[in-house]
């Protein structure tokens, strides 16, 4: 189970409440009464847990758990164990979510000001918030209700956040509106001025940076994620977007809805992407890009040209994915039959 | 034009004195009188502001803008749209950083000390600093006049910091001497030990770390960037060097000035680069280099050997880029002819 | 000298002090009376400073060296200048960070709790400590006796800390539980939610993250490094693990003991290290793997397969370090005689 000292728990739930709540189905000869106190990883779940199976990966642990019950596709059901309980569905993972978000719901801020916040009077509150210790709410800040700010969390002039956000600790948020349910992970920092400036020999020249950041409902921001405010136009991120820790995103970046940016991905300035992109852990886009809605990117990939909608691309310079996977094996095929050079050494500095 | 929450607007100012600013010709015809509001983008500036082409991809938006001012190079001029007043130049880019500039000074902080801010009473600090809430200046900090200490930063024992500087919401600074008019954005970590310890088969001992960073004078450090201070030697980040977000330089590197570093990009310890080098976003330098004045590095480029002034390397290796190209041209034809092999997926977890 | 506005010098020692602290021999004809006042890099050691020479690249240095002592390996002797005493060994880094300790002790932390400090009051604490100004201390957590938590860190609810821990400016920790002697730099992110939420066609649905993240004795954490807790299972840290700057380490990953990470690394989540895996910057792996004991991984490389324990690897996707070479050689060839493209361009943005 998990750690007290960290969750608190709801439950237990029926048999057939979770399968309710997971949309899935029971066996016939079930019993939907049957009590399950928690969730719990297939290697370490009890008689009383319920665990799933998404993952093909980790069948073998499937076959030998030992929890109460499980979530898994219907195909994995002649694998099952016996004296499992299996709640089938063709979307397991999802429907996991469902069930582990009852017994542990996200936490709701207690309402509450913390003595040591410091609060502009010029700022603005809804009713339920939390504000915690040491954090600053510069003036002319508007916060929606029931939004919590973590401890030395800065909120800076005039910035507006909607209803039901986080705000991380030690995170910064400056010239921008956010929208609603908006997670900021700790140390993110949002709306500093973009890498804008005019050179000429004798050195740079800070261009203005007169854009905000625009924040969609339901996106998350991960820890110590960097988004830059636009130079001009504003920077946007859309709807329900999912951004991982150590993102770089640059000024005038606009982002559709549903975009899922997987650790330390760099998105360069003024690059469009569409909805539901994926860019895989560690690539880099260059500025000025299309990149169309649905494309997938592989990780460490580097982009330096448009990709039409629903492309899946890979490599650097990326190249569609069959492409990449045809030049991969060709260089492994020069690799086993070449000769060796004595340069790179297998350590880092 | 800008978000009055976030930006105040100065101006407005006539043609006549944004053609002094900028450096920029009139064509003769034209009215030196006539008002100009604001700046603005091409596709969104109206009749009584003004805006830039630079990027010839936006000659489009160029030609069918509404702007009644323009900064233009000369060979542009032909494709203006009826109506625009040309103000022309060579070097259109740093024209307009200097009329944006007139329009949206860099904001001088109001000089006030937060009753909030946690200071040494051995802190020194000169006239007209700003000292935000929740901050933290250990003993015998030096600040020059003018400077502005955001919210929840945290200058640390000893450091010296010039004059006309801005240190960011929740940044630490260590083990350091600052320069004037530096930029220091939110959350960048300055000046903490280098990545030093001794190995042996027992395990890691960690290498006293005596150097400090050395900043020069009109240098700005992007936000969550790391620069480690010296083994014994100092880091050194020579004057105007522009450094963008989520950069890492480690312990005893040395920058001359002027050097660009785009989000990304790692410089392991020890390595030298000469002024005005540029490194693309993700590259990553191995240590104890020498890379020479005026050198160019392509983004997510690796660097193991020392490269000679004023050359262009691209790749991983990093090779002179012309070869780099034949690189990248031969493993397409690879890939165009070759066959696929099953292993990457466009996944990155 | 190391400034001593940062660092504050014992001493001095003699020859024969440093000589038994180091472990190394010296020359018969020395005399191991001799004062030594402090250490120094090679180029800058005078006659009473004591140096080293590890890298062979800076053996010329070491031959032209003003130093009065100097830790080398035995093989260098021959090239020592006159009137400087050697201290040999075989392990020279490993002697010289010995003799630097004891010059420059790890600072001890001087007791003391800020009264800006906001400690929850059912929060423990062992002697000794020191809490800095505006750190934040939650319900529950246990600190042990000379830990020091520096300024605007804040440690969440129920979190529990070791003996002799530091944890750095503005850092947070949550949902841990961490050893003894362990050092989280500034800014490091311990703790948050890993990157984990089910889609469908309509978005994500966030997966509540129910495990913890354990960080045995010894271990460091580089600034602005983040380390997710565990969707279920723990993210573990083994003893004695050193962890650069900016480094991603994703929910679920299990590290053995004495693991080198090197800076802008990225391990994707429920990853498993063996013990002493060293892995170069800006490398990046895929989740689920299994890496074994010992293996290197070069800077730069995609890890997407399992490798077994004490192998090589570099490239990406990575191969063994022999096959590697011989892929960058191939590729050279083809770079030197094949005909460019016109792609990528050497600027970052």
């Amino acid at each position: 189970m998990a750690d007290p000292r960290f969750f608190a728990r709801q439950g237990p739930f029926s048999i057939g409440e979770l399968a309710r709540l997971a949309s899935a189905e029971i066996a016939p000869g079930e019993d939907p009464g049957r009590m399950i106190a928690d969730v719990a990883a297939l290697d370490a779940a009890g008689p009383d847990e319920i665990s799933f199976l998404d993952n093909p990966r980790y069948a073998a642990s499937f076959a030998a758990s030992r929890a109460g019950a499980c979530i898994v596709h219907p195909r994995f059901a002649p694998r099952a164990p016996a004296g499992m309980t299996l709640l089938t569905t063709p979307a397991p993972y999802m429907a996991y979510a469902k069930v582990s978000r009852a017994y542990y719901p996200p936490p709701r801020p207690t309402p509450a000001v913390a003595a040591t916040a410091i609060i502009d009077p010029s700022a603005t509150m809804g009713d339920g918030c939390r504000i915690d210790a040491g954090s600053v709410i510069g003036p002319r800040v508007e916060i929606g209700a029931g939004t919590w700010i973590a401890a030395n969390a800065v909120i800076g002039e005039g910035v507006v956040i909607g209803r039901d956000c986080s705000i991380g600790a030690c995170a910064s948020v400056t010239h921008a509106v956010v929208g609603d349910r908006v997670m900021i992970y700790a140390g993110a920092r949002i709306g500093q001025d973009g890498f804008g400036f005019a050179s000429d020999r004798t050195g740079h020249l800070r261009v203005p940076q007169l854009g905000r950041v625009m924040i969609g409902d339901d996106v998350e921001v991960g820890a110590n994620t960097t988004i830059d405010r636009g130079a001009g136009p504003d920077t946007v991120i859309g709807a329900g977007c999912m951004i991982d820790n150590l993102v770089q995103i640059g000024h005038n970046v606009q982002m559709g809805r549903g975009c899922v940016i997987v650790s330390q991905v760099g998105i360069s300035g003024s690059t469009r992407l569409g909805d539901f992109v994926v860019i895989g852990g560690q690539a880099g886009l260059a500025g000025h890009l299309s990149i169309g809605s649905g494309v997938r990117i592989a990780a460490k990939s580097g982009l330096n040209g448009d990709v039409p909608p629903g492309t899946d691309v890979g490599g650097a310079p990326a190249v569609p994915v069959r492409e990449w996977r045809r030049q991969i094996a060709a260089v492994k095929r020069l690799g086993r039959r070449g000769k060796a050079e004595g340069e790179p050494s297998p350590e880092g500095s």
